[in-house]
């Protein structure tokens, strides 16, 4: 079996000051068979003809369930965690910010196996996390002093520390679509669109982050005993983290349902105001209309048509006319000053 | 006791590396007593006639609980198991798409038993899942191998496979209806209509799949003495399958609950679109009307009539009145672009 | 004690192959005493005045607790199971349809009690499950013959199997009433009105199936020693039917909710057609109007006037005008077919 | 210490056949020094005076802990029980309709300690529920035979009684408020607002029945040694009957929730009829008008003007107009019956 | 090691009768090491110059685990308790309003740790609450006397007593919004804005106070040897106070939504008045305009032209047009008083 592309090997060797990366697939069974080593495999299956060999090195060298290492190569799982007797299997979701959309992220699923010596991370996409702790194991082998379940846990930290700035993206969101939706000038069929995506988006983080949150509540509490009890309060810490996210999410999902109803109560607004400025139009206007009417009629016999003062004293009532109707509507409320024109971008194009 | 139509006879002998078609119900007595075969049973109660022969296998040839063949012989049922002492009775529903109308789908229930030795299943419709196990089986008696549990196993995995096509059509049915309606040009009931289907059809698959998702949950957990501690993973297999179809189903209830409120914002935007019309074409004409009006009273005494340029300037008056209007109301946003006809079929025929 | 009209003493003694209906109230005590008998006594409490007789035989001649017999006599109970160290006090509801009303039901209590070897059902209305349980125990002592437990389930099976064709009532209701929301061609308190009782209904149904799930599933889970291990199998089959009831009574809550929705939708659409006629008629009339008023004023010097054409000319341009603009709505999809009357007898009489 | 004013004690000496109601204060120390005694002290710190002497009474001579007689004297606190070694104390709420609002009631705290032979009960505002257990007492030592948890039972279950004519209440007033929302003729802000405050009293009633019912539950569930085993049905029956009336609140929310809608609903019919009204009348008489324009045209070429039967011919055209647009409109739904006036007392005034 | 001004440190000497306030940061150790001595340490990270001093106290004077080191120096934790053989970590949050909003408030982290004769508090904002403890402390020992569990019951219960007025003031908020929705009279996203930050404000102190709720539920159930029996009861009652602020909180979400409800219903009431307005108006002003319109006809064979009467029989007939028209809108109660100018400072600016 030839080492190849696909997997990096640390191993850091019990009593040593560092981690030793030179290590080959070859060399894993001796590895592994020294229980005070602690080493870290990671594979990443970028080309789909290094398959065979991942199945290979998961089937035959770590004597995998079958079934495990078939959930492991497949893709669209969710988080979950299987004890077997001498290793776990877990699935774990990473996000990263969707570069095209504002209002959508991806996730990325990392896959692994923790044994008593040695943890196993399998993944297609990059994953800035995993980049990080290989940093760190390079700069300090403390991680890895610690055992493989701490090492676990550093990972693990890594990937959930990604969540928190997707949140806060989504905060941000929020509130960017609320001035838009209270400011919208207009109709808009593009801030529904961005309401709909940003609700699939809060649904999917709160659906990942909620299992991946089961996921480590049994990690954290002495279920498994690949996790020493010394370890356990470090997945605590990542479990609470993941709490945080998952109430966070619920809350934006109500905000976002919040989203729809300032929506409708804008546009109502809108509506309301337009019906003011044609009734007050309509009721004003149309009296005068009748009267010019009246006076544009033809009959032979209409003495005011003759009065010397008759076009004043008529242009005078309309005058008045329009004053009366003026100040009852305004006192109703009808008549309001124009809203400055607050987002001129948007205006009327 | 003769061997008729609607049961199909696969027996593997232990240790014989092939599957044996040809046993008659007449063999069954003997086949079922050595522990070492795996005999399924599958009867398809496409006749009415064979009723009274399946009852009397199911009762007199299985022994099994007068109850839960009732049940078996029976439809609309909820997916469900229920433990007996020697075997297991369960329900389960497959799914199909239905042919006529994109946001509705047929369930097709299917009962049946486990035994130490033995699987019986019993349907009604036709299951293309049970198909597909059958010819696996043709071809390899690799599931036999691993014992009735496992036999089981393939048959539900195949048949919980053909929900995950219907969930992605459900998935594009809203993101179609969610297209359509923030299109729409003239108010539609049809797309209500749709709505409310795939409201309905969404709840009955969270309905289903969560009952099943009970079903496997059992299964998958230990509980029952029928299905050996290494067969538990494989069932564990589907239960997670089915967890992401109710978690799938769950989202879409809240997404479609959205297409409502989209319906109703496009809807409330087009009627504030036609108001704004109406306010500007109003209040741009009526004041030129009364103008008009008032030069076309009769009154003697008007000395406007008789000027020369008298005619012109009011022209000119209109004219400004116009711009000046037409310039507030572009302004307050009110005159917009007209939209483009996205949709060219659906425009207002 | 005379043996009175209020209850009915059906008798199954031990190893007999008939019931024996012949019992009075006196002969009660000497044949519970024998715990091979199985004895049903039915009581229906149609006439206020024989309170104290029943009270009597329930107190004295049954012993029963002090506090079970006074909530049997009362009614607006709701379902509940109690057990006392040697009976089981119940209280289930039946239904039956409301005849005035297809949007409501009415619930009428039964209240019971379940001893070794005897069943006492009170009720004041008629059941008709009650009437079919003493039919099918006249053609076979059968269901006595299994005991007392066994008894029970018969009368509940019944009272239970009556809920179904209510559901299917609901089923039809909430089809009907979408189909009135949609099709429904003037505004109509009527079908808020319905909505709002089949919401009232649907609550209630939910409510009353849920609390008496909850009792069957007690009664089927072997909390009880009054109840066997074999008659546990038949108690389940009658909760998994109120389950069922229960899931639709829930999934039916959302639809109703969204007949409200429906309402809305098809208002806002109609009103926004009859926005578009206005809008549209208003747009091509006032131009055209103006128009005429211009060459209705009575200024001296307007050339237009004395032209041999200016009439035509002028018709020519109403006449473009009008064209042009009916293109532009017909563009914009304001212009459309009138909806067929589907529905001609609710047509604006 | 004088017997002063604030508490009212019933003494019940074993084997005697009456309630003593003679006894003071200073008595307190022998007559529960007797554990065959039964003694209820009824406390009504009416006079905030009496406050210190309270205080006295609870630490010193029932020497109850500090924080109880704390919360005792306190108000504002949620219904609960808490277990001391020696004692049980408890917070309950009483009701009552509150005579200024229909759509609101006021909440009364009973606080309350009961031990093995004494129950003492201290509130501030008047009990008629405590009023009634003190007759009940007075006509029959019956309730204090059984024991000091049967006569706490007696008070509970009297001030429970007290919350189903309350719940009987909410229910009209639904009913009241949906009648008046479907027959609204004008906007009408007081339904809004009896709206909401319904719905205010409605989640204050369930918040409160909740949180008795947990109280309930645990005194019915065995869990106090101070409630002795054949007691405990009387406390689940009253707990039975809080469970009914929180289930009521909980159906009565959504009812509320639902009020909102049909007043929306019956809006939205009403604005819909009034387009109606505006676009027939627009559109039947806006034609006539520029008919009428045209032939006010001053134009010198309008042969029509001179023709004998011109007017004629024109007076009759609108005419066909009109009655062609009628009937469009008529068959469109448009033009529709008035409604008939049903609540004539709040027609437009 | 300096004492340095980030920390006070209060000092109860077993047996002595008051607080010690002198000692300093290099006594401690010699301090905790009796363990009838109850010791505070109240660290105030004001300055972030502090902090490594700070880390260093913690880590090594007071030995903790790293890992809640790190955590109570960070900000931004969720409410939440853990427990470290010898001692608990605790994190809870207080609130203040903010002054610059009344629909918001800040809270402020303080995180502690509890020993078996040590309190630590944490924080970096000044704590209200933590200032009345000291002045308590320093009136009388009375608190430390009791133990280290007691004097940590004594601050939690200072800082959870902020709470009420803030729930109070939300109280206020809500009628407050209530009311200018009720009587808003022109459209106004100001509203809108508050009722959205109003929602955003109870979604937080939902969470926070539920969480915090846990924490207490934790400490008060005896599951930490570091909270002796006899002060749990005053946990409890903490823990009940939190009970009733998260049930508010619950119930204040529900009246939050609703106030959304209130405001379209207010403007769908407001455009359905300035429909009718303007329907009204047009329906009696646009038939007196056609009749005017009809006698300014230029036809030359108009007889009506020529009566003596003929003019002031049109004005007597457009005059019985509108009365009829008037009386039939006012039946139809589309004519209505208007509503008087509740709040006029608001009135159309």
């Amino acid at each position: 079996m030839p080492n190849c592309g696909f997997a990096e090997i640390f191993v850091y060797h019990a009593g040593s000051m560092h981690i030793d990366e030179g290590a080959e697939i070859a060399d894993l069974p001796d590895l592994l068979s020294d229980p005070k080593n602690v080493v870290w495999v990671d594979i990443r299956a970028e080309n789909p003809d290094d398959v065979p060999a991942i199945k290979d090195l998961l089937l035959n060298t770590f004597q995998f369930h079958y079934l495990a290492v078939e959930d492991c190569l497949e893709t669209r799982n969710q988080p979950k965690i299987e004890a077997f007797p001498d290793y776990l299997y877990f699935i774990v979701h990473g996000v990263k910010p969707d570069e095209t959309s504002a209002t959508n992220f991806i996730t990325k699923e990392l896959d692994g196996f923790l044994g008593v010596n040695y943890v196993v991370t399998f993944h297609i996409e990059r994953f800035r996390s995993i980049k990080n702790v290989k940093q760190q194991l390079c700069t300090s082998p403390f991680a890895c002093q610690r055992g493989s379940a701490y090492l676990l846990h550093q990972i693990l930290d890594q990937v959930v520390d990604y969540y928190m700035p997707l949140v806060d993206d989504f905060d941000e969101a929020i509130n960017r679509l609320e001035e838009r939706a209270l400011n919208v000038r207009r109709s808009n069929n593009t801030i529904l669109e961005e309401i709909m995506d940003l609700r699939r988006s809060v649904a999917r983080l709160k659906r990942i982050s909620h299992r991946q949150m089961e996921v480590l509540y049994r990690l954290s509490h002495g279920e498994f005993a690949q996790i020493p009890e010394n370890v356990l309060p470090f997945f605590r810490d990542v479990h609470d983290h993941l709490m945080r996210i998952s109430d966070l999410a619920e809350s934006y999902r109500d905000l976002v349902g919040g989203l729809f109803e300032i929506h409708f109560a804008v546009i109502s607004n809108k509506t309301n105001d337009i019906m003011k400025t044609l009734a007050v139009v309509s009721a004003n206007i149309l009296p005068l209309t009748l009267i010019a009417g009246i006076y544009g009629m033809n009959f032979e016999n209409m003495p005011e048509l003759h009065s010397k003062y008759g076009y004043w004293l008529t242009l005078l009532a309309m005058g008045l006319i329009t004053t009366v109707l003026l100040i009852y509507f305004w006192r109703r409320g009808w008549i309001t000053k124009e809203d400055p024109p607050e987002n001129p971008i948007e205006r009327g194009s």
